[in-house]
This record gives structure tokens, C-alpha cells and sequence, in this order.
């Protein structure tokens, strides 16, 4: 008998709502039975996809909510409107109440972070979350944090996302001693940096078990140079969104070059095994869902655009995030490197510990 | 008879040195036969390399120097090691002097940078330089700046690299009204984008001849969404180099799925004309060659890995800027840019203009 992790969904968020989120959990609850849901969300609207999913049906729960968080909806407009009874918001709330381990939703991500901020608050200490990437790289897949929660991190805080997303590594890859990166570019010497310096030398200096191997650059996180990448959220969205498109325009390219001659689509066609390998070794549904780190729960963001399968690795996500006890881990951590910091200011620099 | 473009190259800099430089000046000169050059390096390793290259040899000058700026040199080594008297600070100095139009180097970036804003110094108005990469796009190519000369840069110096892209866009690829864009993240509301959103306003409500599209995000990169993609240069160097990996991480997962079964082998070699168009379309040789901006000459940084063809692109591109009056372009841009900004200043604000 699996255990149960009871998973809160937003049926409505996402492009396509609950035609995408029951086929989704369909597909997790296969790779995953101790899954059980709460879907949030019209239930007239629910139901009717439910009819045809009854291995969902019988194991969720439905609750009404008649407010949706629209795509284009901005955080604040978000907040003013879905507080308290949005779909997202009641997903969020099962969470903080216990009814749910988990919620996962594929919502608009600024509406996401400012609610789950609002209702879930931040752990003890951390003034800002981050948001988490799984990154397909040559070595397997890495954690890249902060891919955009917030901007501009000190040193104190990119110091928080590396012990945040070193916890994860370790809940999510089962290693025991994730190997951890901060972004940098090459060129020393350039004024600007002092935060991520500062961070270097914090990771560098502290006493936390955590294995860090200093600065990397954005090639390395296509290679897998270490587990755990750590940068500020702007720099770390534009670099999850360049890999995205890089990989868009080659794929285009290879496209165009296989239908150019005869010639190459006999060529395709005979490796056509081969390209389907390819094709899904590049499919970014197989890495789809971006976890929301540092708040009091854990909270999956799908992109908005995915499909039953791209929402389904969400949810097997947060499943495993939950069986590994991805939240425990960090706050132990948290504990111990906040713990370590105190020690390290007080004895002499009263003035800066508080 | 072509007209006559006078080249200056470090033929010390990169990891091969002359034995690269030289062949490399030899396919630029078949390209463009107007090409003429100024080698500055150690004259017996210059001299040995040019005895099989004599068609270099009969349109160049040989300027002996005995001081290199390691790959490894610090930007403040290399300009107390390399000041006055290193083939890379010779190079800089032609241009200066008169004695070239442009300067090429495959040496170290930073040292590069640092040693041509002292010697160059930048532009009336402009406290930063960038440097411009050369992006290949879905549509083509473009043009984003600043990689990483700088981090940081504030709303007024972002519109300088606006102005600086715009006039490189039709430079270099002879559109009349390039476009151009910001780049962003999605999510709005967030704190920390003041510079990025004021340098949108100036941009927006400027009388500058720009057609400015605005916003776009990492993915419109690779897509080709506008010609001149504007960013400071910590985001800029990460897009650069992630998009980069990817591309070799992509590369890497094709030759390993196309080695993976006799059949996929046997279609490889049938549409092996199709695998060597996609190639030659990913080949990072192309678009060799980061241009300097901002900076009283022209100043071309090539890979310092770069091999014969890359660094002929990178002097090809030296030839190109010059031949199409970049740096008069530019000159006038930023004359037009700055009057403007002044005549909107000065009117309201006294204690602003200066």
C-alpha cells in the first residue's frame, strides 16, 4: 500500500483548465498511486472531464470556487480579486490548512508567487523565495534557483537559495553530497559583482556541509557542471529562457535540414528511432514544474501552456517533493546554516546582529 | 580597385597565436581583397608563419613587440605587464594613432577591454563601453549588447547601447530602421527593475529615430524577435554563454542518438548533406567576433579558441564596420541622442542638467 500524498489542484489555471489538469492527474496517478486530490475550481466544470476520468474521480475530492486568477491577471490584480476564494488561492490554502501536502497549479506565476507569499508567508529567516528549474543537462539534470521569484539577491540570500536548493537536490536526485555552483561571468576584476562575490566567499568560509565548488558560467548549466546552480532570479530567467529558446531555434533548424532533399528524409526515416530519442530527450514537458522554495509549503508551478503530460510531471513532482520531505530538509538546514550565521556575527559585531 | 582597409592585429593573442592570426588574415584577404595589415607580435614567430603565407606578406607590416598579455593575465597585470609596449596594447595604439582602422585580438577579454578603454578612452557622453555579439537567429541575425564589458548599467547607459545596437544593426546588416528591444522577464510588478523600466520610458517617449518594440524576454533571442537586443552585461554574458552550452549540449545529444543503432548510422550518411547544412547554420565560427562599442576606434575581440576561419570572421567583421562608417554612425547617434536628452533636461530641471 503506497502512502497518500494529498495533492491541492488548481483545475483552472493553466491555458487549457481542467481539461489538461484531470488527464494530468490521471497520468500521475498512474506513475504514482498514493496520489489522492483536491481539485479547486468550478465544479460543474470539473465534473464533466471527471465523468470520463473515474480512476481520478475516485480518489479527489471537488471544491467549488467560482473566482478564476487569469493568465494576464497582474499579482496585484490577482491578489485584489482571487484573495480568499480563487481556485489558486483555496489550492494554496489546503496547503497551509493540512488538507493537501502539496499544490501544484499552472496559473500565471507572478499571481502564483504573490499568493503563495501572501498565504503561506516565508520560512523563518528567508526574506525571499526563489523558484527552482530542473534543467536537463549532459550529465543527467541539475536544480537551477532563482529562475525569477524576485530580483536582485544579496549575498545573504543567494546564500539561503544554495542551502534551499541543495536540500532539493538531495530530496529529488537522492545524493547525498550535491555538488553546488554559483553563476558568474568570466571576466574577473568587473565592478558590480560584490554581492555574488560576497556569496562566494560566505559559501566558501561556512562550516554548512555543503559542497561547493565556486563560481560557473551559463555553459555549464547545459553541461551539468555541478547539481545545484545558484543566481539572482533576473539573470536566472533569462538564462532558463534562452536554453528554451536555443533549443526551439535548433530544433527548427534540424527540422528544416531533414526536409531539404529526398535524400535526408529517407535519411530521417531510417533514423527515425534515433530522432525519436532526440525528440524526447529535448521535450520540456519531461522537466515541466517550477518549485516555489522558502515559503511554509510546497507549491508547483506547471507552465501554463502544457498538456496532460507536461502537467502530469508537475504533479509527479510534487509528489516526490512530499515522499522526500523536500520542506523537513530545509528547514533543518536553514536552521543550522541561520544557527552558524548567528554564532559567526555576534561575538564581534553587535551592532549587526539582530 | 577595392578601397583599402587598414587592419591591426595581435598576432600574439588567443590560445595559438601567430599560427592561427596569419592563416586566418589570409582567408579574410581572399573575402576582402581591400584588407591590409599591421601584425604586431614577436617578429621571428610572425615572420616564420608569414614565409607560407605570402600573399599576407605582400599586404602586411610586421611591428616586432616582445611583451604578450597572457590568456590567464588579469585585467590590472596585463595593463601594468602590457601598457606601452604588448602586441595587444600596439594593436589598440595603431588605431588610435591613425595608423589602422581597426584593431583585431583574440587575446583575453578583459585585458582587451581594459587596456582599450585606456588607451581608446570611450566616446564623449558615454561613461560605458559594451560589447555586441553577433546572435544567430531564426530569421537571421542580431545583434545583442552589452555581453559582459560591464555589470550593471543604469537606465541612460542602457539607452546608449540602444543607440550604439541601432547604429551596429544598420552598419552591419544595411537595414534602414532595425528594430529594437529591452530585455526583460515576464513577471511585472517585480521590485528591482527600476533601471530596465526607466530605460523603456526613455526609449518609448524619445524623438531618436529608433523603432523601439520593447519588452521581449530570453527566448525571443534565438527566435529573432527584433535585430538589436538590449541588455547590461551580467544578463547579457549568461544569455550568451547558456545559449552556447545548449547548442553543444543539443549537438552532443544528436551525435550520440545517431550513433546508437546500425540503422540510425545508415540514415546519418544519407541525409549527411542535410546533418552538414544544420552544421555549418550551428557553427559558432560564423558569428566569431565580439565589436567593442562606445570607444574612440573600433576594436573586434575574437574567441581566443577561435581557428584560421573563425578568426577570419572575426577580421571580416572589423573590415565590414569599417567600411560601412560604424564608428561615424555611432558618433552622430550619440551626438543626436545627447542634445536631445540635454534640450529635455534643461528646460525644468537646472539642478539635473550639468
Amino acid at each position: 500500500m503506497p502512502e497518500e500524498v494529498i495533492i491541492a489542484l488548481d483545475a483552472m489555471g493553466g491555458d487549457h483548465g481542467p481539461k489538461v489538469v484531470i488527464p494530468g492527474a490521471e497520468i500521475a496517478l498512474q506513475r504514482h498511486p498514493g496520489a489522492r486530490f483536491r481539485l479547486y475550481g468550478d465544479a460543474a466544470a470539473i465534473d464533466a472531464v471527471l465523468a470520463s476520468h473515474p480512476r481520478v474521480a475516485a480518489v479527489s475530492q471537488v471544491i467549488h470556487s467560482d473566482v478564476v486568477v487569469r493568465m494576464d491577471d497582474k499579482p496585484s490584480q490577482a491578489l485584489r480579486r482571487g484573495r480568499w476564494r480563487s481556485s489558486m488561492w483555496l489550492a494554496l490554502d489546503a496547503v497551509k490548512n493540512g488538507e493537501a501536502h502539496v499544490a501544484v497549479s499552472a496559473g500565471n506565476t507572478g499571481a502564483l508567487m504573490a499568493m503563495a507569499r501572501f498565504n503561506l508567508r516565508t520560512l523563518a529567516n528567508i526574506d525571499r523565495p526563489a523558484i527552482a528549474a530542473i534543467w536537463p543537462t549532459l550529465r543527467g539534470e541539475s536544480i537551477v534557483l532563482d529562475v525569477g521569484a524576485t530580483i536582485g539577491a544579496d549575498a545573504r540570500q543567494l546564500v539561503d537559495f544554495a542551502v534551499m536548493g541543495e536540500a532539493m537536490a538531495r530530496a529529488l536526485f537522492g545524493l547525498e553530497r550535491p555538488t553546488v555552483g554559483l553563476l558568474n561571468i568570466g571576466v574577473e576584476e568587473v565592478k558590480g559583482l560584490e554581492d555574488v562575490r560576497t556569496a562566494h566567499q560566505l559559501l566558501r568560509d561556512s562550516n554548512l556541509p555543503i559542497d561547493y565548488q565556486g563560481f560557473v558560467e551559463g555553459d555549464d548549466l547545459g553541461r551539468g557542471s555541478v547539481d545545484v546552480v545558484v543566481t539572482e532570479g533576473f539573470a536566472g530567467n533569462i538564462a532558463l529562457k534562452t536554453a528554451e529558446g536555443t533549443a526551439q531555434q535548433i530544433g527548427q533548424y534540424l527540422k528544416d535540414a531533414m526536409n531539404r532533399t529526398a535524400l535526408a528524409r529517407l535519411g530521417y526515416l531510417l533514423a527515425s528511432g534515433a530522432f525519436k530519442a532526440l525528440k524526447e530527450k529535448m521535450d520540456p514537458r519531461r522537466s515541466n514544474g517550477g518549485v516555489f522554495l522558502g515559503l511554509n509549503g510546497i507549491v508547483i508551478k506547471s507552465h501554463g501552456g502544457a498538456d496532460a503530460e507536461g502537467f502530469a510531471s508537475a504533479v509527479g513532482l510534487g509528489y516526490e517533493m512530499v515522499r522526500n520531505g523536500l520542506l523537513e530538509k530545509i528547514v533543518a538546514d536553514l536552521g543550522d546554516y541561520h544557527k552558524e550565521r548567528r554564532s559567526m556575527v555576534s561575538p564581534q559585531a553587535n551592532s549587526v546582529a539582530s
